[in-house]
């Protein structure tokens, strides 16, 4: 073994381990950081180049022509007003991007991207007001007043996301520009909605987990008080109604710790949920943290689909009931998943319980990475499992309301997603590695060259290799040893059943949990961990109404779908049904079963409702499945997750 | 034989056959008219008794009390301004009332509703300008300028209402104030988008069967001509966009003569299709009414609750999809059911085909009949066919957003519904029978006596008796013959396999459509027919993918549902499921089931997904359904119109 891996001391900057999105105050697991743990190939460091090398981009280009970027030049130059282009939250976008160039110049820097960086930075610290306030949708001449619609505006909502990107610069840099501009924000906000000062919350939460991470980075206690008090003062009915959305859509109906379930606007829910975890965890409020892992529990146990996508309605881009899970018209919205992503990694940090990077990996696999198109340049902003009639392409340089139809689009009106993607595909590998004493857990699995500095002194450094999620080995080898006792977890995921770990000569079956092993490590020393990936039928609880009668087919952590386009010409997708009699087949990185295509059927009279005549034979044909995270990358099509099964409906 | 029926001319004003909601110019077959069919008892004449006692004076409390009948006041004496209350559309909650009264004074005419609908009047004409323009939302000093906002303004909405109200009172009473108002707004809004005119449509139709109405009332072609016009000009894009919102929202997305089904906003669609039916009848346009009978089709087949009712989702209160029917998040608008009879009883009258009257029952059942409450007092806006939560009550003084938690409301913020229920309940026996030269259609079957003059001379009375729906025996006793051959006509609905005719010693199977008779009828002749109303498991076409394995019960027209307070306490309805090997068996207007509640299931980990372990048993219960119109007038529960089926998921 002569890997040789990059030294932390070789890039500049905070120390290597710094450079990670979640940095509790306190309890013993931390997660490995981003120079820790260097992508080599497969699917999360494809994803990531093409992150950095067109995402970014892209995005930086639209911001741009449409002014978004513009608007802290007009605040700059005092020459905003009412014509302001953007929805009050455009500034976040311009954070989220600043957010995602600081995690990637951190894991493969560039003289143009860092440059791209600074250049944002300065756009948007010459908006900055005296006082420290920043906005360029409010408070200044032709814009409303400062504060004056907290429950649309948005503006603290801004401020989390400059915040978040702050410490994401802070983490990976030595401190500069954006972090004092940060710094001055906080500062404004603490003395505006201070204990003393105005008594109320930002109608979408952001700002907590903002201030909680600042105040992290900058070792500040004021903005952790900040944060708790605005985790606090939620639920109190503090916001005024919206037409036909009831507090309940901000979460303003009940206190954060007196929740059992997440309710309302998913990512707003989310985001909360996230800043929750962040307080208890600094204030050391158990109640707080049971409070959110209650919520977790339940809303995953019943509001959560397959995909782990987050979100059963469109009307108010929301959880719907307990069970409340249609297939075509799920919102899924990918920032609830990457709000998913932070609820979760947050609680997996605070307790180690590995069913919370379970539900990270799923959401990975089938809501972030399905947003965006191959090419990075085109995005889903909703991830509905089953899309009833195939849209029309979207135009290259329109903006689209929410790409409903099947296809992705390259910008939206409300373009919060393809931003929010390029922040987490830039850190992904953050997510990956926790480290806790002489315990180094991976969590999930990739190619990566992993070297982390144990807590308790000394380096462990690792060499994954896998062809997983596709194949289901993983091969651990030691390149480094720190010189005494570690333990070295590997997660084997829920559906993992029949998974094995081999060690030199031995294999044991391993359950799902995770697989320890602890010992002195010596160099050369391997495991290799077999999950198995073949493609298995998933069935739903029966209260989940909206599929029963339906399989679902996984693989590993994919979720797959049939398309349209894998069927025979002019094959009615609504007439499919598989027969789960007839074994899988595996296929590449998807599946085929065997399944018919039913004759047309005619029930009573006019309407689809009566007594159901005998039905004629149909075709038989195979069913090939792909993963879901590529679906309509041939084009816009007809798709489904959930396939009924023969003779059950 | 001996029954007296009142005479036709003993009802001052109008002839008794004019008094009807729809009066196409051209076709041979007619409604009879209101004061030609006389409710005696039953379903339908206990609804119009409770809307005209109490449904009407509570709608006019509340106009009243919220300000928007004030507001002509205000218009009127010039005292109006931005502080105008209510939504810009709430002028035709006034016009609504008005065309209920006047339907309710035709048939059971009362000196205080009498004077209560010319109070009403003579504030309405107060508010009219010099020109005929009348609106008290736009174009008085403080309100916006006159037909400054086509897309959500809804002025020509609000005309078209007063145009309706008008037809009212001109067919029932000699016409007066209210047909003059009416004549010059409708004037008015020639001269302003006529052929040279203003070239726009309203966002919200319902302008088009006003106009065409009020032509055939006034026999005017150029309100014809008009409402052709605003038909023609729809679906080429002439309303501005809608946030998130395509022009499918309102129907300006394809011609009407062009569009293959109903889509967008279900009110708006349904309206305008009763529009252009009125238009097409009108004009000779076999084309456009074929388009309609088109849209029908496929609407019916593919894009309607077994309830009758239309639109799927909450979002922008519209269709879904082909076989986009969720039960939980069915929206079923009240007045989207209003509509949908407007739409199939036009068509009936233009075709005679009886599938058209069979949807108009399924509606009137289950729909219209389910909004109010029984003491007709609160209402539902949407019709939802499961119910997964529990609401709480509304308070009986408190508008309610959309009365979304299975507990009927007293009013609405966008309060349509109740007084589109008051001005159909008061107007339900004009959809009862059509007549066409001497043939007879009995179209709905309740108690009454009938009494309609023969196109070609002469008068045929029937004495009608049933306890229809929950008894299945409608008897018809000629009790005035008129003279000559007449053919009797008793619709068979498409649900009522195995019906018999009985005539005199002759029994006759008789299919779904119409049992006709012709014969020269005698005074004391009986046909006697039977309906199978024994209740029956229904299942839905697999397309329809939102209730797969499940079924439900309908006992005649009525759709039955079981709600939680007829299951063991604390049994949870979403673990029932049914045994359809165990025949059904009746109980009053409802009926039983065996059944069962699994119990909890346990799937794959934290998700709700994954391999199924075997069940336990679970509880044998007896299960109570009840029909579904009168749902939660026990308070607020859970229900569900659609069960699972034991063995099938």
């Amino acid at each position: 073994m002569t890997t040789t891996l990059p030294s932390p001391s070789t890039t500049a900057g905070a120390p290597a381990d710094a450079a990670r999105p979640v940095v509790p105050r306190s309890g013993a697991r931390r997660g490995a950081g981003l120079r820790e743990v260097t992508l080599v190939d497969g699917f999360w460091a494809d994803r990531q180049r093409t992150n950095a090398r067109e995402t970014v981009q892209h995005c930086v280009a639209w911001v741009e022509r449409l002014g978004w970027l513009r608007n802290f030049d007009r605040v700059a130059d005092g020459t905003t007003g009412p014509d302001r282009p953007g929805w009050q939250f455009s500034d976040s976008e311009v954070y989220k991007l600043l957010e995602a160039l600081a995690w990637q110049l951190a894991a493969a820097p560039t003289p143009d991207l860092e440059a791209l960086h600074d250049r944002l930075v300065a756009r948007v610290a010459a908006a900055q007001d005296a006082d420290g306030y920043l906005s360029t949708a409010f408070g200044h001449p032709g814009l409303p007043p400062r504060w004056s619609d907290l429950e649309k505006g948005h503006e603290l909502y801004c401020v989390g996301h400059l915040l978040q990107a702050a410490v994401a610069r802070g983490r990976t840099h030595p401190a500069d520009l954006l972090v004092e501009v940060a710094r001055r924000a906080a500062d404004q906000v603490c003395e505006e909605f201070g204990p003393d000062g105005r008594d109320g919350v930002c109608g979408h939460p952001e700002i907590e987990v903002g201030l909680a991470e600042l105040g992290r980075l900058l070792d500040e206690p004021r903005y952790t008080a900040q944060a708790a008090l605005f985790v606090e003062r939620r639920g109190h009915g503090r916001l005024g109604p919206i037409p036909l959305l009831g507090p309940a859509y901000f979460q303003d109906d009940v206190p954060v710790r007196d929740a059992d379930v997440w309710r309302g606007h998913a990512v707003r829910a989310l985001y909360l949920a996230a800043g929750a975890v962040d307080v208890a965890v600094d204030t050391g409020d158990a109640g707080l943290l049971d409070a959110v892992r209650r919520q977790w529990e339940r809303s995953v146990a019943r509001r959560t689909y397959i995909t782990g996508g987050m979100g059963s309605r469109h009307q108010d881009e929301g959880f719907g009931e307990d069970w409340e899970l249609p297939p075509d018209r799920a919102y899924c919205e990918t920032c609830a998943g990457v709000g998913s992503v932070m609820v979760s990694w947050r609680l997996s940090l605070a307790t180690g319980d590995v069913r919370y990077a379970d539900l990270v990996e799923r959401t990975f696999y089938n809501v972030v990475a399905t947003s965006p198109r191959g090419d990075g340049r085109a995005f889903f902003y909703a991830n509905p499992l089953q899309q009833r009639v195939a849209g029309t392409d979207v135009a290259e340089d329109a903006e689209n309301p929410r790409a409903e139809g099947g296809a992705r689009a390259p910008w939206f009106d409300v373009s919060c997603c393809p931003t929010n993607v390029a922040r987490t595909l830039a850190s992904w590998q953050a997510y990956a590695v926790a480290v806790e004493g002489d315990r180094v857990e991976l969590l999930q699995h990739t190619s990566c060259d992993v070297r982390v500095a144990l807590d308790d002194g000394g380096v462990l450094g690792l060499r994954v290799r896998t062809g997983y999620p596709v194949e289901g080995e993983v091969v651990v080898d030691v390149v480094e040893e720190p010189g005494r006792a570690v333990a070295l977890a590997l997660r084997v995921p829920a559906w993992a059943t029949g998974a094995e770990l081999v060690d030199g000569p031995t294999t044991t079956a391993v359950a799902p949990g995770l697989a320890v092993v602890t010992r002195r490590w010596v160099e050369g020393e391997r495991l290799l961990l077999r999950l198995p990936v073949a493609p298995r039928w998933s069935r739903a609880d029966p209260r989940v109404d909206a599929v029963r009668g339906c399989v679902a087919v996984e693989a590993g952590p994919l979720v797959l779908c049939v398309e349209q386009p894998d069927l025979p010409d002019g094959a009615d997708l609504d007439l499919l049904e598989v027969d789960t009699g007839v074994p899988l087949r595996r296929a590449g990185d998807g599946a085929v079963a065997a399944g018919r295509l039913r004759a047309v059927p005619a029930v009573g009279g006019d309407l689809p409702y009566g007594d159901r005549p005998p039905e004629g034979e149909g075709v038989r044909v195979e069913v090939p499945l792909v993963p879901y995270h590529r679906w309509a990358e041939r084009g816009p099509g007809t798709m489904r997750v959930w396939v009924p099964e023969a003779g059950r409906g």
